[in-house]
């Protein structure tokens, strides 16, 4: 797969792409990353990307010139069309299921903004997708990007080895997950539950499945409605909902 | 105030931290950034971090020890109690109204796991505040911490330009922007819309409410029913609903 990013910013990327599982998958040449400064598109004197905006009002917009001509230079002579994704507060929150999507896609061109609005035309006639990464306000679309390009890179096959893959596993139960313990089994005051260090195989799955299970009862509950529990979980739940009132 | 982060991959935060909006407040003195490699705390001669997960299953553990150790040392000292930050997909889910309580404190200590799970023990006795960025699978807790650590920062006074401001308040209304635009007032085939041009900012002004409800209507609806809308708006959403059907 192919990963362009368009930014101001390029030195920002250095070292996430540089690194752990990402670094890996570039050795791998599972992936390539390409930063490009759309700067360089400018075409102007002063190498201006940002304009004032019609109507007025505070704040700069991101001119359309440079960034058309840079993802245009970069889809010239390409086999495939690339999905061209604006990071955007505005755009479609990010999750599991959009990152399988694009998974799938041979070739990412992410556009991240910097304090600036976009000029709409960018919008409407350059991308394909508007993505944001939660309900929060953060100065570019930077940061953002990353978390998309390490969640989908993570899917592509050959990037994970087997003990990463197990840890994602446990989210495709759709439960938030049980309490991890390692050594030491005493830690100060603190000790592993006695079940873990039992042995016995079916009383800490049935454990986990309970911790799981209440956890997410407790943090997010809305996720229980989509799992398919047993009876007897069904009725550890009513216990808890009675014990809460 | 203080930002500490402990990351085993502290060159991913080079790039971040000296750019932009962060670098700037750092220049200023606004903020400080600092990154613990929690293995110098491994104290065992292979530095491990990490170990097997008692009771069996697949991914490894964070030990306790050396976030522990790393983390007291760091707050040795202090005045005040710190926050400790749980970077984890178990975590609350980080939203705008979080990072404004966060930025009332002095300091802030993050912790990134990578991969493994954490020991239960860090979570129950060390740390004060467990987050996400959103539903989906990162490999380790650095972006998120990244996300986290931008939307804080620029809430801080001094931080921010004025420039920069206008375009955080705009997000202030609890709806999706407007369109922007900036010249060419013709780019291609495209053009600004008229009223942009016209100079009556009555005009421009409805115009961009109406966009602005229209963008939120067509897709985050559910934003609208915090908003108090005059009677007109209520009739051009109205018409929107009646148009869909």
């Amino acid at each position: 797969m192919n990963i362009d990013v368009l930014t101001l910013f390029p030195e920002m990327f250095e070292g996430v792409f540089g690194s752990s599982i990402l670094g890996k998958a570039r050795e791998k040449g599972i992936v390539s990353f390409r930063t490009i400064n759309f700067r360089d598109y400018a075409n102007n004197k002063h190498n201006t990307v940002d304009d004032y905006p019609y109507g007025g009002g505070g704040g700069m917009v991101l001119k359309p010139e440079p960034i058309f001509a840079a993802v245009e230079e970069r889809m010239a002579g390409l086999q495939s069309q690339p999905r061209v994704i604006l990071m955007c507060p505005q755009g479609e929150t990010f999750t599991q299921r959009k990152a399988e999507e694009l998974a799938a896609e041979e070739h990412l061109i992410f556009i991240c903004g910097h304090y600036e609005g976009y000029d709409e035309r960018i919008r409407r006639y350059l991308v394909t997708d508007e993505l944001s990464i939660g309900d929060y306000v953060l100065t570019g679309g930077e940061i953002p990007a990353m978390a998309v390009i390490d969640c989908v890179t993570r899917l592509l096959p050959g990037v994970l080895g087997n003990e990463s893959s197990a840890v994602t596993d446990s989210f495709s139960t759709g439960l938030l997950e049980y309490p991890h313990y390692t050594r030491p089994a005493k830690f100060r005051d603190w000790e592993v539950p006695e079940v873990l260090l039992s042995g016995h195989h079916g009383n800490i799955d049935k454990w986990r499945r309970q911790q799981s299970l209440h956890r997410t009862f407790l943090r997010r509950p809305e996720l229980l409605d989509n799992i398919p529990l047993t009876k007897e979980e069904k009725g550890w739940i009513k216990e808890w909902e009675a014990s809460r009132e």
